[in-house]
């Protein structure tokens, strides 16, 4: 088992290199579902699993088998592919709505002291072979992770990042509609928008481009984060496009960028505007997310009755200037570590085990799109919800006068 | 170890049996934490606990030292009692707000098919004991499970259970008022309430009592379930009291009953009225809950920044008739397994290991309340929530002419 690192060399030089990961080293290790089937008796294993994956009643997720073409390029590119299958009921007025999803992560693929275009254009290589992967195995809707084209470099504050940033029929855009076409395949492209009509403004958005080619629209990140080093907010603003649902060859989709996912008003959104799979495209590090990444993803498809597929991107990007990071400690050139993990999670509470920590990735799933219907009509969420309740709340919150609902104890100041 | 549970004897007479648990019986396992520390090496268990309790940077969450007396009354009763610290940084400008807080989580005490009164009454005799061990143990706040004062009865939908049903200042209220008093503790009593001033009505209400074993006030259930063996609103209907949160001598606290776990809104709205602590008072059982159970509290503490105490009764509830469960199975007597499981979860993602899946327990916890302000000033949650975009949208979702936003392909129904 290898895993790719960014360092940074004596002479200043930033490269990635390959490390292999020692037998038995727990912080290498490639996925909890790996460390936990490895390290328990297969009977407490399904056990353990019945409760952290939620496979109730026993039964694992079905895994499924994958077209040699497609297990050719992931060995030959060393690359970690996962598919499963999520089942539903059968119903009798409807036929099952089965689509095949896929989520890609990658690490970057050059130093990112590398000439932008080379940078840009070497991920374009490597995406490309996963993508080809997909395509092999029939994969209808495909999601990429947040700002594939480029390192996410806006740790550093430096504002030449922008330079990756592109129109929505820019040369990635270009790139996809070439590859959704030959493998009539919808793809969600989250990429760094230019938006040269409104003055060279920058955005975080996801193209989604259908399964001819076509550009179906677009999305731009609802949520932007400033904390430690996501300084994103630097870069570019609040997204003003709502929360679109995508109606799809292959199903109704949307699509909640990276810190959207710790909102569950934007979660709900798509819900609202019927959503049957949303993508969380994201770019995370471990000390800051990782014991959220498995929970807020799965209560997302839970309380909402729909498909999740999270995608983190893998591998420590380092950067030619050192920066501080807010919190008094000496400046230093990486982001930390992006954990990959990228999994999907189902309206039932099931979720499938994470692609790897460290590599680079392709997870595919089944999923009846019938299931997320099953759900709303078994736990009756939208209807015991009482938006009215929440409406007449928020409505008065974001007034200058709102007065929280406090019962204070009469006890409390008084001499006793 | 042994386990409680309710057997029906051949004769149709119902009673509670201690079990034996025999070592390395998965599906008796006690909880997923002892499960995982049984079975794994230190160091995996470590990095699994990192992930899986959000105990980041390799530390592990202390455990409170209690005193004797309250060590004592769990030996001698067979109660499960678990203390732990979540800690916050120090500030510069406020003096840390430490509470020691507590859960009990029971199984009832007599077989369902006994008088009422003595049902009732031994639950009181159980629960007094628990309640002794938190007062003992310095808790200033506690809070008891979800219609703690009776079995679990709306599976029958016989409408004798409502005899239970009592007033606000009814005999449960007085019995734990007394001990609120003696322990100068505020206590959360969350009763099958009887509203007589308005006809008689039933609600599921929690009681919140002051320190000085005054009542504050009451919070009645937003959102009840219709799932499952769940007939809950054949009992009581959407409580009108809407988020109140409670300023008591120890913090501000609020009650999500049960079934609102599943509602987003019904956490957020407790946020917003700026709760510290929400209490969790449930009751659910194994196959249909248990997967979801770890995600939706953590989650709801992690978006709203403030602590989430999360209670499960423990135990199965046997019925004198049998009853059907609108699944096509054969009638049975049970309501399925409490998975009791009660436990803390922290706004920094971080959380306690859980309480027995079998046996009663004390869980206690002290949290500095610090830490919310602090989670919010890092993640900025609140900031950048974007209210006023979610008012418009509600606002717009309950009206009958609601339009979702919805992008279609414009090739999805044209000739090719």
């Amino acid at each position: 088992m290898e895993r790719e690192e960014a360092v940074r060399a004596e002479n200043g030089e930033v490269k990635v290199e390959k490390k292999s990961l020692k037998d038995g080293s727990i912080c290498g290790f490639d996925s909890l579902h790996c460390l936990l089937s490895a390290s328990l008796q297969p009977s407490v294993f399904q056990e353990v699993s019945r409760v952290l994956l939620g496979l109730n009643c026993g039964r694992a997720l079905e895994a499924l088998t994958l077209p040699g073409p497609a297990v050719a390029l992931s060995s030959e590119h060393d690359f970690d592919l996962q598919a499963f299958c999520f089942s539903a009921a059968k119903e009798s007025l409807r036929e099952p709505r089965i689509v095949r999803v896929g989520l890609i992560q990658n690490s970057i693929a050059l130093p990112t002291s590398a000439p932008f275009l080379d940078q840009k254009r070497a991920i374009f290589q490597k995406v490309k072979l996963i993508i080809d992967a997909a395509g092999a195995s029939g994969v209808n809707i495909l999601c990429l992770q947040e700002a594939w084209t480029m390192p996410f470099g806006f740790c550093t504050r430096e504002k030449s990042w922008c330079e990756f940033a592109e129109p929505i029929d820019g040369e990635s855009t270009q790139f996809i509609q070439d590859l959704a076409r030959k493998y009539n395949m919808v793809i969600v492209s989250p990429i760094l928008e230019r938006d040269v009509k409104h003055g060279e403004t920058v955005w975080n958005t996801a193209v989604i481009i259908g399964n001819h080619g076509n550009i179906i629209g677009k999305h731009r990140k609802n949520h932007i984060p400033r904390v430690g080093d996501f300084n994103e907010s630097t870069y570019y603003m609040e997204g003003n496009t709502g929360h679109p649902v995508f109606e799809t060859a292959f199903g109704k989709i949307a699509i909640n960028i990276c810190y959207g996912r710790h909102h569950p008003l934007n979660w709900l959104a798509f819900g609202l505007n019927g959503a049957e799979i949303v993508f969380n495209p994201s770019a995370t590090v471990g000390e800051l997310s990782e014991p959220m990444w498995p929970i807020e993803a799965r209560n997302a498809a839970i309380t909402n009755n729909y498909f999740v597929g999270s995608i983190n991107r893998v591998g420590t990007e380092i950067f030619a200037n050192p920066f501080t990071s807010g919190d008094g400690k000496p400046q230093h050139s990486d982001f930390g570590h992006f954990y990959g993990s990228s999994h999907f999670s189902a309206p039932d509470a099931s979720c499938t085990p994470s692609l790897s920590r460290y590599r680079d990735g392709l997870m595919i799933s089944d999923m009846d799109l019938n299931l997320c219907r099953q759900v709303k009509d078994k736990w009756g969420l939208r209807m015991t919800a009482r938006y009215d309740m929440y409406a007449d709340l928020l409505g008065r919150y974001v007034k200058h006068d709102f007065e929280p609902q406090v019962i204070v104890d009469p006890l409390l100041r008084k001499p006793l």
